[in-house]
Order: C-alpha cells, then structure tokens, then sequence
C-alpha cells in the first residue's frame, strides 16, 4: 500500500530527515511512505505559480496513494495545520482510507474553551458558546472539528490521541501505522 | 445549480439568519443555496455520533451540489475555519466547483509572520522562516496556506479578498457568485 504523509513536519527545519524516518516505518510495516516531497517543481515563473503547482503536485501524490496517515497536532493555533486539513478533506473525497493523529491530549471543544475564550465561555441548551461573541463551540469530545474526525472515521480511519511535546515525534504515527496494518489484516479474514 | 455554503457562520448566534441572507442570495443569481443546516439529524445517542452524523450529513450535502462558495476568513486564530477547510478539500476531491473569499487582506504569509511571529522572523534561502523555531512559513503571496488556494484554483474557482469586521457580512460572498455566474456564461460561449 502507498501510504502519503501529511502534516506540518514539512515546515521543520529538519523537514525531509522527519519524513525519512516515517518513511521507513512505512517500510518496516510491509508498506510505501510518500512525502509531499516526492516531486519535482521545476521552471517555477513566480511565487503564485509555485504553490499553485506544489498544491496540483500534492493532489497528484495523494491520488496516487491508497492511504493517508496526518498529524493533526494544533500548529500555530487552536488547530491542526490548514495544508493538512485540507489534504484529509480531499483523500476523502477520494475515497482513500485515513488515520489521523495528535499529540494534544485536549480536545477540540476544552482547547477552544480554554486556550482561546480563556474559560469566557457558558452553557446554552445542549451547547457552550463565548460569553462575549455568543459564537458556538463544537462539543462532540472529538479531537479537531466535527468534519475532520467524522471524515477520518467515515474513510475506515481512526483518530489516535498521543501525548508529545515534539511534533517530529514518530509515535503518533507509528500508532496509526499500526491500526492500518490491523484494519487490513481483519479485512482479509472477512 | 446548487451551491453548498460553507464557512464559520454555522457558529454565529444568528446563523440561520445569515445563511437564509445568503440562499436568498443565491436564488436571485438564479441558483439554490444549500446550508450545513439542511438536514435532520434525529435520535442521536450521544456527543460522538452527533458529530460524526453532521459530518456525514455535510458530506452527503456537498455531494448533492454543484459547487461550493466558502468564507475563509481567519477564525478563532490566524487560519480558515478546519471545518470550512476540510469541506474545501472534500468538495475538491469530488470535483466540485469552488470559490472563496476571505474578509482579511493579508496573505496568509504576513498573517503568519505579523501575528503568530509577532515580527520575529528572517529570510532564508527563498523563504520566510521563525527566527526561534526555524520553521518556515509558506510565501507565495495567498490568502491562505497553498493547499487551499490551490485547491480553489484548480477546481476552476477563484479565491476573492474583500475587507469586512464583519464575519456575516454578505459582500464576500455575492463577489464569488458573482464570478461564479460569469464563469458558467463563459462556459457556455465557448
């Protein structure tokens, strides 16, 4: 199986030996890691035309991939990387299967609550909301927004919740490796 | 055509009033809005499936139209709203039609560097990266990171910059129907 990496590893300043080291977990496990890496941007003419074409050339990997494994660690914020978002959103619109993980023990609704109303918040019918903005927040004891969680399990995927200070820890993704190679097992003895 | 109305909105205290704006939008532009709220989601038994059942049911929604206009406006931090983000890539992968606006005139790259960094940044190489963490930061003059306007782009949408305060303002997204109409009109002269 092909399996493409995604989260915000690739802004590390250690970017690309992060994703080896994912890559031969992949190896390990009987399976192909691909990073967003794994492509050639060549006669860029401006900015523009470079991410537009690193966005096309990402897509084109995730297609070529039957899997996709992200971390989903809140990443200069409340929430995981946008980059990453996106990818889970567009793997499962093409029907790959996904698993996600993240190193932050909180979930989406106390993260929100906590770090960004900095506890302004109070209950209203079965929701909370800031006290201030009167604005709602997702409480489902999911780790990211309704739609990432619910898209990952919808793929076959699972979220796995690990705790790490270091975003280039191979341990979520380790654990997710795992769950994958699992879920193919129990589909073969089906 | 139908069009799926994505954004943070869903969160405001007046949502459906601000949705209904929009729908009515839309219908005078001679299309049907379709709002993350149109759908029943009853007998839920606990927090868990109530959000995996309205990330199913958003799916299902976004399936059933056309295209997608999503408010990418920075929220709750310096990013688009995750939901909104993933119903981006979702609709992406399923080929949809796309546009976007965002009420932030800042590209994603100085939001990042003026608001996150707070400044504390320098060059390296082609990039920007933090000047403590080293981690660089996407520059290629977007509203957000490239996946997204990558996506947009690619899907034969565009990615519209408007200034509003106001998160419910409509203008942002009567520009995106706006083009949408001309860019079906153009379609069919050719």
């Amino acid at each position: 199986m092909k399996i493409y990496i995604a989260g915000p590893e690739v802004f590390l300043e250690n970017a690309i030996e992060v994703l080896g080291a994912k890559k031969r977990l992949c190896a390990q496990y009987g399976h192909e890691g691909v990073s967003p890496f794994d492509t050639d941007i060549e006669n860029v003419t401006n900015d523009l035309d470079c991410g537009l074409r690193i966005a096309a050339a990402n897509e084109g990997l995730i297609e070529e991939c039957d899997a996709v494994i992200a971390n989903i660690s809140p990443y200069r914020g409340h929430n995981a990387d946008p980059g990453t978002i996106y990818e889970i959103g567009y793997a499962r619109g093409r029907r790959k299967l996904i698993f996600a993980y993240t190193y932050d023990k909180m979930t989406h609704s106390n993260r929100i609550c906590t770090n960004f109303y900095k506890g302004n918040v109070e209950d209203f019918k079965d929701f909370k909301r800031g006290r201030l903005d009167k604005q709602f927040i997702d409480d489902f004891g999911m780790a990211e927004n309704a739609m990432i969680d619910g898209g990952v399990t919808a793929s076959g995927g699972d979220v796995v919740v690990e705790e790490s200070f270091n975003l280039a820890d191979t341990k979520g993704f380790e654990a997710c490796l795992h769950l994958l190679v699992e879920s193919l097992l129990c589909d073969r003895l089906r």
